[in-house]
């Protein structure tokens, strides 16, 4: 798999570079750092949101860094946790006096640092509180996780937060919204072909060329299992009946994301985005909003996961205000 | 490569379907046809702005639909021209009296199609004009072109005519604003890897694992030269290099895309804006904006085009001003 790279041992680095270079006029990387904030941080009164992970999922975290969502996005290394130092900065640079909340993935390693971090803060007398997302229904243990994985889903709880977070809520009435939409929030993947870590420079596994993986996870973890490919609606299918499986979403108000892993057009996506619309509406669920791209990527991978999330009035509203970042847009 | 479809005659027809049901609060699709509109159309007293072309250029062309840049696509099938009937669909769709604007992309078959339509709803008592993309610096003729072929520059050119049209100007003051910006932007691309057209079930061309083709069209037509893989920035210099020798942008305010061509991790197409951004410093031109992502791609290929957009104060100002699309956000 051929990249488009200079030293292997900068990508991150270059890639903050370019990001925050081209998007100076509302983001900046906090010097010595891999840490990207909205500009105007720390937001006087506002509880700052930090979320962030390894890298190789973009436009995840930094695509949902400005005002409506996240105040700091803390990058690791590809598909490697951030370090606390790290992000004890990105609380630091957050805190107007509020308190942060830290939206961490469920993976061994995130969990550790930003929970080591966490710790300092407090020692330094910041209030920081954390959630973790666990919205993939597909495995319950797995390569890097104790307990179910954060994927897609994930987006959903910074958007909510971070629309808790401006409108002046506390740090307890913003976790608790972001606690609500992780009770709501299921997931679940398929890989059609494997990525490649750069530093790795094979791709991390290997899947027939009529072969799928049913319930991969963003990193290439194992899913359930290795099925022959079938047709998009069948996928489609299957994905959601495990979702459904997992939470009753009848009769509720939903939200769907459709979700590409990297390779997969988004022709492919709005055909899966078809017969998920199709379904839901058998099954007597009301369609809110449904977003359809490339969210939370998984480098090159192929392939796409399904996102539900069931709303009340209180979601609905959140998820609806106005956001002004790259890559989700109201 | 692997798709995930149903039926490949049936794609672009599911596409569409999902399309506009997962965005049916402000997308509609004419009933029976392959056009995607604004669901307010037409706009009274507007002038309309249709574009469209083959499909697997998403998000091209129906993700630039919505106030303040197209009012309609017209979606052909895979790599191929959308028949006149489906144009002079849109075109009476959108027309409120104030006539309509074809953004057309330089390609033989998309050109004759959307002129045949223009002359079949003048017919009919419709003022219809057209503009004639053609940004790409790479090569004269092509496979499917007669002169220079139509590429990512065309989003820069929906923009600013959009928010022409938008702000209630004539269709010559729109169509003047058009042409501005196709004079003054060029595109360049490099890929990494073929794309595959589904009802071809195979590669379109192939790449050895060393080797990319720079100048590359959008639909895999041939570009300058093979070479041998090289690292980021030389590559960057490279197309940039290229478009600098066609047209002078020293001491001018620019505009920036760097645009992934469908399976190029955003993490790589920052590492390139990083050294666009550089080089443009260095070559003291002024950077107004950058965009980076997947704007008009070529189903699962790998690699990107540069575009440079050079502004005067009224392109900045349109370039500026609010859009409500899926694809494009200010």
């Amino acid at each position: 798999m051929k990249k488009v790279v200079n030293d292997v041992n900068q990508i991150v680095d270059e890639m903050i570079d370019g990001l925050t270079s081209a998007h100076s006029h509302y983001l900046k990387r906090l010097p010595n750092t891999t840490v990207i904030t909205r500009k105007d941080v720390p937001v006087q009164g506002k509880v700052g949101i930090v979320s962030g992970g390894g890298s190789g999922h973009e436009p995840a975290h930094a695509g949902y860094v400005g005002k409506g969502m996240l105040d700091a996005a803390v990058v690791g290394e590809v598909f490697t946790s951030p370090t606390p130092d790290q992000v004890i900065e990105a609380i630091k640079a957050v805190d107007s006096g509020a308190g942060v909340l830290l939206i961490i993935k469920n993976y061994t390693g995130d969990v550790m640092n930003f929970e080591m971090a966490k710790e300092m803060a407090e020692m330094e007398g910041i209030q920081v509180d954390q959630v973790i997302v666990n919205d993939d229904v597909a495995v319950e243990d797995s390569t890097f996780t104790t307990g179910r994985r954060g994927i897609a889903g994930t987006v959903f709880v910074h958007k909510i937060a971070g629309a808790m977070a401006e409108s002046g809520a506390s740090l307890a009435e913003v976790k608790e919204v972001a606690e609500k939409t992780i009770a709501n929030v299921r997931s679940m993947g398929v890989a059609l072909s494997s990525c490649a870590v750069p530093a790795a420079g094979k791709p991390s596994f290997h899947l027939g060329d009529t072969e799928m993986e049913i319930g991969i996870g963003i990193h290439g973890e194992p899913g359930i299992k290795r099925v022959p490919l079938q047709e998009a609606d069948q996928i489609a299918s299957a994905l959601l009946n495990n979702i459904l499986l997992d939470k009753d979403y009848t009769h509720s108000d939903i939200a769907v994301m459709v979700n590409g892993l990297g390779a997969t057009p988004e022709m492919e996506l709005y055909i899966v985005s078809r017969k998920v619309t199709q379904l839901l509406k058998e099954k007597q669920m009301n369609i809110h909003r449904t977003w359809v791209g490339e969210y939370m990527t998984s480098l090159e991978m192929a392939g796409f996961s399904i996102t539900l999330l069931k709303l009340d009035d209180q979601l609905k509203d959140l998820l609806d205000r106005d956001c002004k970042t790259l890559s989700f847009c109201n």
